[in-house]
């Protein structure tokens, strides 16, 4: 299933993205079924199952995902209801998958090819960062470029989001808790991220994580691994390469991250970016005002977004 | 004010602490006030004005605060309500002052004499990294010490609250947008933290900020500076400095950190710990089960917790 979270006539709600044509909202698909059963306490069971916060419907774990599909199916097969159950792509903003996720935990230094390829050795224990959620952009919005650097760089990143409380979480286990996956564009102003030793002030700027177009559950994608990630700008390739990759796969990092601390239905981890960032090319190359990022991910989709230089001007 | 967050029969619920006999629940307290001026809809005026929740009541800014006040003024005069107005401390379990901030923003290397004395060149810039909201504990709750490490340590570090929308503000409105001031104990498992570039992974680990025991307000304490701080661990002094001492003050950090992301009623700043802390003392000295490590800062008060070894038993 493709869970998405869209904006329609200024309300954000969730639903299930089915093709380009056919978008169905999942609560209200599901108020429709409960009428159709003579439930008199439709829109708060719908409420309390299928809310139309992605971070609040994660809550419900597998029993309101099964809820959801039915009344998927459900909606699929009625002609019409008292609310508008299904959208075409055109007719809705498309959002980031998430809002408020709880935690953002970024890794870093984690695909192999590259960092061999730079000769350092491959790292014993994860590199763990964060971003804020002030960071979410969705995959129609611009990327602020706000002037405060003139290096403004892209970052690929497979994301996994967690799906169900997880604590000291076995690598056998892992993909249990995994709700689903997406794409973020973790962009970094580099200057910025090196002025200290600590990165996260070159990640935590306004709009610095675009993500989306929608999270693909994970009994849809079951596997994580071998899924071709490319990143262009402006159409030309900067960075290729494969989940095949990563050092700390996706089932390593729940182990790794439950063991630290609890991981909670929302929270979402970027996996790290491959080789091909702008800072490393030679030349150096960054982003600049109206330049095009796109992100595609094997069996997820794309994340395609435009930068944008905001006021202030001359950077 | 003192701004409190307790528990009492199951129930979280903010306060305004008097004196240890004297706790206002304040969203109560309004409902009474209400009441008496013949509100019909009392219940619903007060959860919009002043809810029961920190972070949401933070989100009213100046004028729920000056509402919760007037509360406070009626509660302690009316001689009985519907609901309990007035607790003593002993009824009560004090909770963190804030439960689920937007961001927990953390401030390294902050204090110039310990600088100095290092023979370190003051940073040009603060040093910024995160801690999530599932480290938080509160004034009489223990500092869980799961074994995944042998080195346990503390870092005093006093904090602000973040009480209204800020983004490029500049230093001398700086402290318009600090709702108030606490003590947070930066727990940090040190050897997790070193393990790699980044901090983030030591500082994580749950139960590993301990917050309290109160907001005060920044209409009460106007000056952010010239406060003494001291911990102790058992009663022997291991850390002691003034808010004098930052390098990067309250107002800078406003100014610094709004510069890069919008900042939010509820978001919380760290600020940094003065010198020594357990790694860094000759002979090093780590946090063991039972130690009582307590904070007191000038006109904030004392955050007192002690640790307890988790299951899974030897470190």
């Amino acid at each position: 299933m493709k869970l998405i979270t869209y904006k329609v006539n200024g309300y954000v709600r969730i639903g299930a993205f089915i093709d380009e044509d056919t978008i169905i909202d999942l609560n209200y698909a599901y108020q429709a079924q409960l009428q159709s059963e003579g439930k008199y306490r439709y829109r708060e069971i719908a409420e309390a199952f299928v809310p139309p916060a992605m971070e609040a419907f994660l809550q419900g774990g597998k029993e309101s995902l099964e809820i959801a599909k039915k009344a998927t199916n459900f909606a699929l097969e009625i002609p019409a209801y008292q609310h508008k159950l299904v959208y075409k792509k055109e007719e809705i903003k498309v959002e980031a998958p998430l809002n408020k996720p709880g935690k953002m935990i970024c890794v870093g230094h984690n695909y192999r090819e590259h960092i061999l390829e730079m000769g350092r050795e491959l790292p014993s224990h994860p590199v763990v960062f964060s971003k804020f959620a002030n960071t979410i952009i969705g995959p129609e919005d611009d990327i602020p470029y706000y002037p405060l650097s003139e290096q403004l760089d892209y970052e690929a990143e497979f994301a996994f989001v967690v799906g169900k409380q997880a604590r000291n979480v076995l690598e056998e286990d892992a993909l249990d808790y995994v709700a689903g996956y997406t794409i973020v564009n973790d962009v970094t102003y580099r200057d910025i991220q090196r002025r200290t030793l600590q990165w996260l002030q070159g990640k935590a700027v306004d709009g610095s994580a675009p993500m989306g177009p929608w999270l693909v559950t994970s009994d849809e994608l079951t596997d994580p691994s071998g899924l071709e990630m490319v990143l262009t700008v402006n159409g030309e390739e900067r960075q290729r390469s494969n989940t095949k990759n990563l050092v700390f796969t996706v089932q390593k990092l729940v182990t790794f991250l439950s063991n630290l601390m609890t991981l909670e239905p929302g929270d979402i981890v970027l996996t790290g970016t491959p080789g091909g960032v702008g800072v490393a090319r030679d030349p150096q190359v960054f982003l600049k005002d109206g330049d095009v990022v796109t992100i595609e991910v094997d069996r997820i989709g794309v994340l395609k977004n435009k930068v944008a230089l905001q006021q202030g001007g001359d950077v």
